[in-house]
């Protein structure tokens, strides 16, 4: 099966947005089997969207259009696939009141232009979304399926793995696709791959995908089998290599970031953390606090943005700061072992640098930074030099600290 | 003119890789006056590439290819655009031999394969390459151009510059292009719309675009005009009526985020300021230190996830948080007071809300949130109900308290 991927919005054909949507997409459609052959990008323009539209369904058995399905006149992706697939368009009371409720919900009064997300094509189901007022839709047309998706990110990914994963997969003939998944922290991607390269250049099935963020890299592995005893052993043998070649640097067989691996390591223990950060300003402790639940273990902490609150909240000596200055190793220590003082937590992660792009000193340059972590018995520090800018410089220091947290309770 | 880009390349169809050619080839064209109005990507594949050039001839004046022009069999930009335009192609010995000292150059040999960049379309100009071996070509079809573009930024982006934008400048009427962007916070996608519609529907030129994130809305108005005091006129206009319409929800007209419009009015004031957060956990101070030189007005504060925290770092009374519990009003106050009492800081804000999935209780749902602003003479709060996941409700607060605080800074 091929698809196209439409994405609309005037927004896209600036020089400043890019459609990330498609890449997600194709990513879930591959995985499938799907091949994507096209992408077209189209404004906010009625006529030339049903072009596309009528052109991608000329060519592909799978449409699918993302963004458009807003409440204002520049949203025109249902009247643009009605027009091409030359269908009426049908008010559903029981969509409006549900947009209705979610205004209400929030104490809002819901606008009468949202009355217009309320109407669905001929023939179409309509795909519930639980993150928006926008309704996405599935319009079968023969053997042909036009998918309409809404653009915000948070309410296309969810709905589609919802409602669009299983359709689709009643379309194609039957496949086992298994994967396997690796995250490897604070190692360069081309190290990674000089590592690992030599294994996974030898297989085209499983298929190997590698993807980089800020010191955080991800090694997706994909088998495609009739059967799903062949996937899995296939997955066995080029996983347990690659296992092998990169030891104890991968900390999560299943995706999960850092921050999740450290917050079940420390439920599992009823072991508690608190932070003491500088340079980067909340980013750590918003990373441990975006998982669901981190309350079971995390206290709470200190941002001590100032040498004044280095001294007075985590009680960091003043002759500490002026000997050393307040990017180096013994106040990274103090930081720590202040924190974990003042909060009874059993471990406390602290980091200070110097984020950039001012900042630096003859000593000190732009992207030193210092992490410690102090627990029960000892009080580690870390020190990296990172090489970015500024929000480069602080991702890769929360991942430092949260990396020695995770070989600590590793046990590493 | 209108314009459109066609990237090919089928590594521009996996999951992993974005076209960004045309973002650059985009801001080039917009500043000539020239619209973008739509961008296809095509693989690696001749008659899909042939019918995309088509589709694009028979709307667009000017129509852009980029990638493609490699020696290599899976290189079909010029067939393709040969076999769209019913043109022969015609081979050049002076390109040849111009591709063959460029490996001189570097002591190899020309393949035989490289041959294949020597072959130009009928009646085409070749655009020579400094960079790279594959020349560019320009088409003129009748009043239309289809212009034919390497795909390595480093060869395509020069070649444009000193080709392209002097041909395209002898087209193009003389034209000045001039912006006006508004950010507004907390109001809903809808009820910007609501207000200002009936203003921006009444105006082609300027063009208003509208961009909607987590209580976060981009309104962007573009006047294109022969002459700048016309645009500008035309955006006093449009944007007079906007700003009338909209009041202090509007706190940015140049796009600087929330973040930066406080962190300029403190620097301006010489005042500083602190934060408590609950529920979100660090990215309101994470938001707060993205802004390069915060140090200047941001001390630090205080992560108090647990009720003991607040009571131990802030010193929020127990009896308080037994009587209200920590998502109320009485608890946001009483972390605002706490955090700047312990920092002396000017300002001092507190989040505490339920982030969810977990947590509510009967009394407090789910997106509940509280924000506290202390400042010298007073304690203001505000409370919310944020619809959403975690991440949504956790973005929103913090808008919530960095608006606080804006409204308070500019006197509102």
């Amino acid at each position: 099966m091929n698809a196209e991927i439409i994405a609309v919005g005037s927004e896209l054909l600036t020089p400043q947005r890019v459609d990330t949507n498609s890449l997600w997409l194709t990513d879930q459609l591959n995985a499938l089997g799907v091949e994507v052959t096209a992408k077209t990008i189209v404004g906010d323009h009625r006529e030339r969207l049903a072009e596309a539209v009528r052109a991608a369904c000329a060519r592909s058995e799978l449409v699918i259009l993302t963004g458009g399905l807003g409440p204002t006149e520049d949203d025109v992706t249902r009247d643009a696939v009605a027009a091409a697939l030359d269908r009426t368009q049908q008010f559903r009371q029981d969509i409006c009141d549900a947009i209705d409720q979610r205004f209400r919900r929030s104490n809002r009064v819901m606008a009468e232009i949202n009355k217009r997300q309320a109407f669905v094509l001929e023939g179409a189901e309509a795909l519930p979304n639980p993150n928006g007022t926008a309704p996405g839709q599935w319009v079968q047309d023969g053997g042909r399926a036009v998918v309409l998706l809404p653009g915000p990110p948070n309410e296309m990914q969810p709905l589609f793995v919802k409602e669009c994963l299983p359709r689709l997969q009643r379309m194609l003939p039957p496949q086992v696709i298994r994967t396997r998944s690796y995250r490897v922290a604070l190692m360069a991607e081309s190290e990674v791959d000089q590592r690992i390269a030599p294994v996974y250049t030898k297989y085209a099935n499983p298929a190997t995908t590698i993807l980089a963020a800020a010191g955080d890299i991800q090694i997706h592995l994909r088998a495609r089998c009739a059967a799903e005893a062949d996937a899995e052993s296939l997955l066995a043998e080029v996983g347990g290599q690659i296992e092998a070649l990169l030891g104890d640097w991968i900390y999560s067989r299943n995706l999960d970031p850092l921050e999740v691996v450290i917050g079940c390591a420390l439920r599992a223990r009823s072991q508690t953390l608190s932070v003491a950060e500088s340079c980067t300003g909340g980013l750590l402790a918003q990373r441990i606090t975006s998982v669901p639940g981190a309350s079971d273990y995390f206290l709470g902490g200190f941002l001590t943005y100032s040498n004044r609150m280095k001294t007075e909240l985590l009680g960091v000596p003043e002759d500490l700061l002026r000997e050393h200055t307040a990017v180096s190793e013994p106040v990274a220590e103090a930081m720590a072992r202040g924190a974990r003082l003042r909060t009874g937590s059993t471990y406390a992660l602290s980091v200070t640098g110097i984020a950039g792009p001012g900042g630096a000193t003859e000593a000190i340059p732009v992207g030193a930074v210092f992490a410690g972590l102090a627990g029960p018995q000892t009080c580690r520090i870390r020190r990296a030099h990172f090489l970015g800018d500024r929000d480069r410089v602080r991702a890769l220091a929360s991942q430092l600290a949260l990396d020695m947290l995770r070989r600590e309770l590793a046990g590493l």
